[in-house]
């Protein structure tokens, strides 16, 4: 291990038996952390060549479990985010891709820091179950062709000690590393295509449009040396999505969208990922009428029921406090982090892992990007069960207010 | 600490305050492992300026115990090596440096790899104690001016565990960290002052003159920051010290040099070293007379029976195996790193930490540089209770032999 560690700390390629070995090595407990947080760094530091980061993502693969669909007909394909503030997609995103026949094994994950996680979401409606075993989600996939699940122990292991070891040494941001420790879990999904929601902005993991490419290039090319079809959509992260930010907050939001009241920008992102899940099942068929029949709005009361979910008893906090404009003009923009930071605050989030989020916390954005307001105005709500007035300043602060027009733009800065 | 590390990470430079909070995390063992082990990556990588390494050292010095010694009079000077092969110059240069009137302090280390410790070969004569107690110390050095002991668990603690670290984690090798761990121990020695004997070549740490003179530049400039004389002999260590290798048989080396019988390189070494120490002394007597008058030898032998040692009771293997040579002509180099192996696969040095020497294993090397030699002549001995073949194509391979005369240059590179 040592001269593994050597190697990469001086910027050598490592061979495929050596990252076997490593990846084994973790997996067996046989590698002391400290040793692993060395070589870590040194990734960190020194990079990995395509080659490398595809031996690393199809170690970890085959260190776990991996599904195997092949008695469920139709294209399985995922959609993966990198993490943003206010990303409910998935939750309408399954139920609306399985609508167009797309077979959906969804493994998703928790917040953590600004962003929030899928499972948390869902786990906001009493009773939803996000770590069934493997038979019964099959058996959901059958009947409905959708199912959004935790990570399990079993699915990629060594992801879980590795992300655990980045997560408090610093070296989260690097391109391998992220690139190996989404595909792992995503590729044991047994896919024949995967959509990835790759954010940019404020309140996304990659700020700038540069980096976001450098990890877009690295999925996409380890992606398909590992067989499965990879799509990107680059969309832009500066503003929370949608109205809604917190945990049952957003799958109210969701909610709301399937029952025909879209909200603009959550569809807009929505429609275009489906899009290219669609291409990838080679499914032609226009979604929008689809999404407006309703039926995507019963198969989502289906998945949540099957998973034991009661939307009857979504809860949000009674009684929020009121966030209100301390300007007259029209809303420039809505600073994502902020918001992401506000929604921590308020407990729908988790500072550490180990932390509990209140699905009943969060914020609603009562007004958006281009909204006139007047001073006193209510910009928004924040849900609470902790002091809200440093909540209500960050949120505050998020809102920049001029008088003039700003110029909105698209979420979807490019496909790939 | 995780914003520590990420500071170092992306190379900025870290505050006093850091460094202070990072060296009492390590004493107090509030800083898990890979946190350490991915701060001491990153710094492998990113370096620390002049200020960063002065403060570590400190730091360093500060959580551990540091001599007193005002109520001994004279001036308190030591010699520290980076490390080689057949380096035994401490064993005659303390009670030479005593014997000239100078306080000799001296906390030395054991071997590792392919290079001995003075510890170690103290300890081949039965009875010498390195791990005494700090009052037995200063008395003995009250007595006759010069004691030779190991590291005792209150001597910079946080090196301990930093070099402990750094042993399996592949960032041994890097100026800050190694400039801290040595200065950290010989600092805490309440010294006037240090000269450094740096080694360079193949049985040294540094294989290149640039290298070591960073680390001698690294050395001086944060030593004299603390405030302590720095004085800096590059040596070359291309070839092994003298003529023998190993625990007992450098210390019969050493006897046979204090008797006068007189080898050249290992004297050439120590006068050397001995001149820059009595610099710092102010002490002008010309030491050569001394090592004749055999005065020397009697303060050794006195400093051995204070320690408990017994010389009589100094051995090593009888019978040792013969390495001929296979060619005609004379000895243009013998190569250190080959022979320091060769010692240790012999039994006399560690693989790892954890090992055990043999005190009375090694290699004796009958034939030196410059020196002829006819196909069968016996070149070296090797003493073991290993099988000696695979030593035996060691020692051969080591061995250069042409037919023209070699370039023979002097141990002595260069004074700062």
């Amino acid at each position: 291990m040592i001269e593994i560690i050597k190697k990469k700390r001086d910027g050598e390629k490592l061979s495929r038996n050596e990252i076997e070995k490593f990846v084994s090595g973790v997996k067996n407990g046989e590698i002391p952390d400290y040793q692993i947080s060395a070589l870590l760094m040194a990734i960190y530091q020194k990079g990995m060549d395509l080659e490398e980061t595809t031996k690393l993502t199809s170690s970890m693969i085959e260190t776990g479990m991996k599904f195997d669909l092949k008695d469920i007909n139709g294209y399985k394909v995922d959609k993966h985010s990198t993490g943003g503030v206010g990303d409910k997609i998935s939750i309408i995103l399954a139920p609306f891709a399985a609508e167009m026949g797309i077979i959906v094994p969804m493994i998703s994950g928790r917040g953590l820091g600004h962003t929030g996680g899928t499972v948390d979401k869902l786990e906001s409606v009493p009773g939803y179950r996000t770590n069934i075993n493997l038979g019964e989600f099959k058996s959901i996939l059958k009947k409905i062709g959708c199912s959004i699940i935790s990570q399990t122990e079993k699915i990629a292991p060594v992801d879980r000690k590795l992300y655990a070891l980045r997560d408090v040494t610093a070296t989260v941001e690097s391109i391998p590393l992220i690139t190996s420790s989404i595909l792992s879990k995503k590729l044991s999904e047994d896919l024949d295509g995967l959509v990835i929601d790759l954010k940019v902005g404020s309140g996304a993991f990659m700020k700038d449009i540069d980096s976001a490419k450098k990890l877009g290039k690295s999925m996409k090319e380890v992606g398909e040396a590992l067989g499965t079809k990879i799509k990107i959509v680059f969309t832009d992260q500066s503003s929370p999505i949608g109205r809604n930010v917190g945990n049952s907050l957003e799958v109210i939001e969701c909610i709301e969208i399937l029952k025909g009241n879209f909200i603009e920008d959550t569809v807009e992102i929505t429609l275009s990922l489906l899009k290219e899940m669609c291409k990838i099942a080679k499914i032609h068929e226009d979604p929008m009428p689809v999404l407006k029949s309703g039926k995507v709005y019963e198969r989502f009361r289906r998945m949540v029921k099957l998973h034991g979910g009661d939307l009857s008893k979504l809860k949000v906090y009674s009684n929020p406090y009121e966030v209100n404009s301390e300007d007259n003009g029209i809303i420039q923009s809505i600073d994502a982090y902020k918001i992401g930071i506000a929604s921590l605050k308020a407990g729908a989030g988790r500072e550490k892992k180990e932390d509990k989020v209140d699905s009943k916390a969060g914020i609603r954005l009562l007004k958006k990007e281009g909204e006139e307001v007047k001073n006193g105005d209510t910009l928004s709500l924040i849900y609470t069960k902790r002091p809200h007035e440093p909540i209500k300043n960050i949120v505050l602060s998020a809102y920049k207010i001029k008088s003039k027009e700003p110029a909105l733009k698209s979420r979807i800065i490019e496909f790939w």
